[in-house]
């Protein structure tokens, strides 16, 4: 069902749901913003062991703000949650916020991934996503179905760097959804694991660490089982993160669960995944008017479903849709060129 | 690496682990006790919607209790945490548990599943396991590998229930371990989920929801996807719970990192897994003195991807080893019966 013959969909399905990128043009970096004009209950799972993040524990089910208006997807690792600050000006230049009468304040949770490999050099490397790239990521916003692969936080994503970055591969963004009763979950997801990418479907690796000659797959799930040993990690220096929105009416503590089964999608997508060296971290927002199991809409149980499905086909679609790279001395080959 | 030929291992490859099953006579219902006799550092991740457990609370990482002498598995929903007082009796008798002067308190920490769907009527549902079944399963703790199948907590475990317990599957217990330079992770885990059993090498479903004329897989995650609605949801009528052990020595916070592991192993290997109806709960214990990174031994990125693998096989070895089963108008075929 992640063959490419499928339509895969995507975030903007959802109404009330827009998303724009920001690539910059002077090395492989940027941002992605998940705008939601009219606000959306909002939660987070952070299952990774290394993650960068901005206001996530106001997500708690049981802490006060309910909705937020945008998610930021970043590179730049933990400089690019500046990204951050360039859409709360631009959401308060829109007056889109909580309306706290002396002021409209926009809540914006984010996530980092770290795309510093893709840095020619240390100077090369301060170039990473700020206020002035979150901004214009809203500015850029729409609903239209967005652009998959080396865009936005997806620019200098790299997967599969257990054997070091010379032998990894291309990561990207991507997205997919799916609709049953009615109801619709979709996601983005900017994948720059540390493991493989993998189809579910069929066991077969996508993209990831490759062999010594760099002309195959490495399968490093298999190779650490075999007994080689993974080059030393910095934390943090992987991760995936995404976004979920669903057009069914959920709480925060419902969304929560939809963040909670995005990660098995990651965990069927991606291998390994949620290690000591990865900050993955998965949002889930809702928009819509239409409670789980009301009129013949999906329950509880069958909008996690979805939300697995769809984080497991957007991770696939973020490997699919990159292309090929070389930055500095470093070559990192998509999945296509392995799989045309 | 799931296929039959490979060796699977089992949890009392590590030193110091010992597993007893009580299979109850009287209806398919068990528990099974997971014993560490000089005590493990343990922890928990519950990860299900709908978990029931036991001394789960002291295992947070930041409280103070550090190890634990054996994690006890039951049948009988929330009736067979009863089974943990019978472990404790045993463990007192047997002077093991926490020194506190006054007294030896065996920590005894416990994680159950729904199995009375095996019982042909309610007068046969009151047979559950309690402290007697916990004791007799301490009592027949061996070092030996594990029996697996409709034994012990595996006994009246049933998976691929969403579309009616008549077109599910007959679940159970199972075992694997992996080695990778000198250290091991085992696993023992019962299935007893709502989804179905799936090779995540192959993608192929071994177990799980029937066609309507019971002689198929039905693919609970595509049905489901087609918009088919499942029936509705008990909760906790379903979960998959397991220990994972590993001879490799590890923090409170590294044991609880093994489970979070686990449980993508559990993602790859149930599909839905993690939902609203199942109570998924996985414990991680150490018993060992070489450190992660220590003399060669893996570290807790490579002890996670051994965490996951062995999980998923045990998962996979817990329905390969069902047998299938008749109890009262129930026909409960096994992944054997498909797939000889």
């Amino acid at each position: 069902m992640t063959s490419a013959c499928v339509p895969a969909g995507a975030i903007t399905d959802i109404a009330g749901i827009a998303v724009g990128h920001f690539s910059d043009p002077r090395r492989p970096t940027g941002c992605t913003v998940v705008l939601a004009r009219d606000g959306a209950v909002a939660a987070v799972d952070a299952r990774g062991a290394a993650p960068g993040t901005r206001e996530t524990a106001l997500l708690d089910p049981s802490n006060t703000v309910e909705r937020i208006h945008a998610v930021v997807l970043a590179g730049g690792s933990a400089f690019g949650l500046a990204a951050a600050d360039g859409a709360v000006q631009w959401l308060e230049e829109h007056g889109i916020g909580l309306d706290m009468g002396i002021a409209t304040i926009p809540i914006v949770p984010a996530a980092v991934l770290f795309d510093l490999p893709g840095a020619a050099d240390r100077a090369h490397a301060r170039i990473r996503p700020d206020a002035a790239a979150g901004y214009a990521a809203c500015a850029a916003a729409s609903a239209a179905a967005p652009q998959e692969g080396n865009v936005g936080a997806g620019c200098g994503a790299i997967v599969g760097k257990l054997f070091g970055a010379g032998l990894a591969m291309k990561g990207g963004i991507g997205g997919a959804s799916v609709t049953v009763g009615g109801v619709t979950v979709g996601a983005i997801v900017a994948c720059n694991a540390l493991g493989d990418v993998v189809d579910p479907d069929s066991g077969r690796i996508l993209a990831g660490a490759r062999s010594d000659d760099g002309l195959r797959l490495r399968d490093t799930r298999r190779t650490l089982l075999a007994g080689a040993p993974p080059r030393p990690l910095l934390p943090g220096a992987n991760t995936t993160i995404g976004v979920i929105a669903t057009d069914a009416r959920l709480t925060k503590a419902q969304a929560q669960r939809l963040a909670t089964a995005g990660h098995d999608g990651l965990a069927r997508a991606v291998n390994p995944v949620h290690t000591t060296g990865d900050g993955d971290v998965l949002f889930a927002l809702s928009t819509g008017a239409v409670a789980p199991g009301e009129d013949g809409a999906p329950g509880p149980m069958v909008l996690g479903v979805m939300a697995a499905e769809a984080v497991a086909r957007a991770t696939v679609r973020a490997v699919r849709a990159a292309q090929s790279l070389r930055v500095g001395g470093l070559w990192l080959p998509a999945a296509a060129d392995f799989h045309p």
